[in-house]
């Protein structure tokens, strides 16, 4: 991995950010070898999936405005969604990334989408499974993570809703998007085609 | 009431469907004496909300098709909602209800909707929490209900919501909108018009 995005890395998001990183690396070499996608391609989202997650919030916060990335209610009501849209505006600009399945894979880590790319699943997955995570139900999402991408995307998501449900915090209608349409491919595909 | 319309009903969904209807009258009937809100309206919609939950499963989906309910994945997918759009159906042209709010609590009073009116809120809630009603913390609905309309549906959704993430069920797009909606009244009106 390139030094210099390494030091920026660090510099930007912190030592504890930047170590949650690694694991994600780690974990996304694993899916990416299970799972038969670009390894190239899953190292680099990896790395770059939380670059705008920075440290200084008021830093996060003004260039999300400079981006026009707060058009919407629920980045406005959840600031924790802006730093992903936004890791995808620096990973083009600043890290100088081309390949748009990487972009989109940064783009949507967190709340995921409809007709999400295997690449952009691995890299959600990796971040939610990474060894350090500790949320409810982990365990079998691991266990899918090494069997079935859609399933174990389709699990984590649901504890994420829970979660956010419990909370009373906002839903992204990516996820919403994403959850309806992996039920639809893993229980209904045959019936939807009828 | 008239008897017509009991008839009528008592021979389409059957007796307990028939006995469930009165339970969710005499609960609007309450809501709308503490909410203040049209009594004649609240009964009509109460009356008819399950006007479509036929015995018969076949004539149902026959009807669904017939008038073209079943365009989205979610009917096809979740039965159980075809009742809702189909009773409005039936309550404008079977039971020749003219009131566009009485027609939309009965179509939306399994889902809600963006927007909702307050009677549309109330036949949604009645239904929930009739006596005979034991969903999971339902009596923390019910407290709410006696007390703030938005609330206490915000919760009934949150309950529902859990209830079909725990089943790899599809939500619905409508209650994803109105569960937002309700949370930024409740929680965020006043930074929403910064």
């Amino acid at each position: 991995m390139n030094k210099e995005i390494l030091d920026n890395l660090l510099k930007d998001i912190g030592e504890n950010r930047f170590n949650h990183t690694l694991r994600v690396v780690k974990e996304s070499k694993k899916l990416a070898k299970i799972h038969n996608i670009d390894m190239d391609k899953a190292i680099t989202s990896a790395l770059l999936h939380d670059c705008a997650k920075f440290e200084d919030k008021n830093k996060l916060l003004n260039m999300a405005y400079d981006f026009d990335i707060m058009r919407n209610n629920i980045m406005k009501l959840n600031n924790h969604l802006i730093h992903a849209p936004l890791g995808a505006i620096l990973a083009e600009y600043k890290y100088n990334v081309l390949d748009k399945d990487i972009l989109n894979a940064i783009k949507y880590h967190t709340t995921g989408r409809r007709n999400m790319s295997q690449l952009e699943k691995l890299t959600y997955i990796a971040d939610y499974i990474e060894p350090a995570r500790k949320f409810n139900g982990i365990e079998k999402v691991r266990q899918l993570a090494y069997l079935d991408l859609d399933k174990s995307t389709l699990l984590a998501m649901d504890e994420s809703l829970i979660f956010l449900i419990n909370n009373d915090r906002i839903i992204s209608k990516d996820t919403f998007e994403a959850r309806e349409q992996l039920i639809i491919n893993i229980y209904f595909k045959e019936e939807m085609n009828e």
